[in-house]
């Protein structure tokens, strides 16, 4: 690297003193407007940078957040990211990502370097098999503030963003039932997940409440991506009596399983109503298009992100010592998919 | 925040000199390799944090590569940031991500705080309206690394990783030509940017080498996302002539565009036959499935931040000084959405 430009280059360049540059850099008010202008500009042209190490060492923060979700390619984590990203950067904070790739070893690992690039704050969306948690301790320990959002773990001290899961899911299985079903798959992810077991509750608690039998065999456990529809609809097609309803746990795994309903002669929602999960863009563009629960991840970003920033800024008026929990609203939304009914 | 953790209680805490937690916790060789697995754990149970300001200070690293893309919040987007931060974390870097929001004087603001916040390098997407560029010198003129991919700017020094997109876009074309289409559409993005003029460029040569002439009445600007179809559809039907191709330069408006003109009556691809750009989930789930060009967004961020990363971990051996251009394979995929020739 070239020679650093300090305040003296400055100083020398403008023949002001040194003092003079260092104050309007810090926008001192014994400097006036003029001046400040003036420095402020050499000092861009010039490729002046501020010393962050050095004032990180005085400060001791880094004005860094670290995020850590379980895949970064999710049309879902991509919408929580930007949402994040334009609040942390208004705040003057910078957004540090890594990814566990649903692997707890990763995850730790992960915690670790964002432990020890000492970040001033970390939000984390768990992967699927983390369920130890002893990573996040030395968070807690030292006071850094930690918030888990859609996919929390079971620290009861750290602060969860998420919506109502088992609601969400109650919802869209008795939308299914009041369109006519009677046998109504739902494909989930893995269970130690508090997502879909909250998901597999709501579907329970609704076939209970309008006394249609529970049947474990009309439960499928999938990795939930557009490859997965061919396995599932084989499964469906193996189960002894045929079914009338499918409600899956995310979007792009539902336009799967309607292509391969499809290809396989079923009518839907005539023969099978589809209900997905999430209100990607897919929902809208596959024919039928599909019902689906909106899923606010741009807004859950947003709120994850402020809450750690209003922390960060004012402890006092922060949240994270006395919330649990925050829950953003979801809803049910009914398209082509799932309508049986004429009205 | 509590006390800090130092090397001092770690050595109270086992009985040793600090001389020999600081040479264990460097991976000295004078330290056996069982007192090292000691202070190590008692490291990791105390929380005590490696003090990389201090040390940042000494080496005037910061393992830190910032990222700027356009937006967050794109199929194609979170695709390269994903393979990116897969090679950054590999190699002991962190990744920070900002996003223009396709603004220059956002993408202006951004460069200037990753160059305060001293990233060890900076990989940009430039947003759309991005044309002075004069916001990268203080990178150059300091010599840290910088390299633009996908919408790669005009500043010779600088290595950009992009696709073919003339050929690409020549491809597509002739194809739309092999199946019998005279009258092709070609809807692209902000001619500014060179993705999209290069697209366009291999439209025109393509119809010029299979002797169709040129007509700029069909070519439609757009912005290209799911809600685009509508407009799109609409200016089609007011053109004096019936038009029999679509070439749209993303999936998520060719699909937006597929389902309204089905709305409106048009047979895909027996009327209009279409192609779309970048081999999204979403050309593989509408119906009928879209004809593309695989876009390898993946491995677009592998490369670019391997590159980054090879010039930060051996100058000598890098290839930044000496080359401008990475271009990676692309082809066309050919689905229903075009095949309107029988074999």
């Amino acid at each position: 690297m070239d020679k650093e430009i300090t305040i003296y280059d400055i100083a020398k360049d403008l023949g002001v003193s040194p003092t003079t540059v260092s104050r309007a850099l810090n926008d001192h008010p014994a400097v006036n407007e003029k001046t400040k202008k003036k420095i402020y500009k050499a000092a861009m042209d010039m490729g002046y940078q501020s010393n962050v190490f050095a004032s990180n060492l005085r400060s001791k923060k880094t004005n860094n957040i670290g995020v850590i979700v379980p895949r970064l390619n999710s049309s879902f984590q991509s919408s929580v990211i930007a949402g994040m990203e334009k609040v942390a950067n208004e705040a003057g904070y910078n957004l540090i990502i890594s990814q566990s790739m649903e692997s707890e070893a990763k995850e730790i690992a992960n915690t670790l370097t964002m432990f020890n690039s000492r970040v001033d704050g970390l939000i984390v969306s768990l992967a699927s098999n983390s369920d130890n948690l002893a990573h996040f301790k030395p968070f807690i320990k030292k006071n850094i503030p930690l918030i888990f959002y859609d996919r929390v773990g079971s620290l009861e001290e750290i602060l969860g963003v998420t919506i109502d899961n088992l609601n969400a899911a109650y919802q869209a299985t008795k939308h299914l039932i009041d369109q006519g079903c009677k046998r109504i798959v739902h494909v989930l992810g893995n269970i130690k997940v508090n997502v879909y077991s909250e998901r597999l509750k709501g579907y329970k608690y609704a076939l209970l409440d309008h006394e249609i039998p529970y049947d474990d065999k009309l439960i499928i456990h999938a990795d939930l991506n557009e490859e997965a529809g061919y396995d599932i609809v084989q499964k469906v097609k193996n189960l002894d009596k045929p079914i009338d309803g499918l409600f899956v746990s995310n979007d792009a795994c539902a336009a799967s399983c309607i292509r391969q309903l499809k290809l396989e002669g079923f009518k839907v929602p005539q023969d099978i109503a589809v209900v997905g999960f999430n209100n990607d863009v897919i929902s809208r563009l596959v024919e039928p298009n599909i019902t689906t629960i909106n899923y606010p991840g741009y807004e859950m970003g947003e709120i994850a992100m402020k809450n750690l920033i209003n922390h960060l800024d004012d402890k006092s008026e922060s949240m994270l010592k006395t919330t649990n929990k925050i829950t953003l609203r979801s809803e049910l939304i009914i398209r082509e998919s799932s309508k049986r009914k004429l009205v």
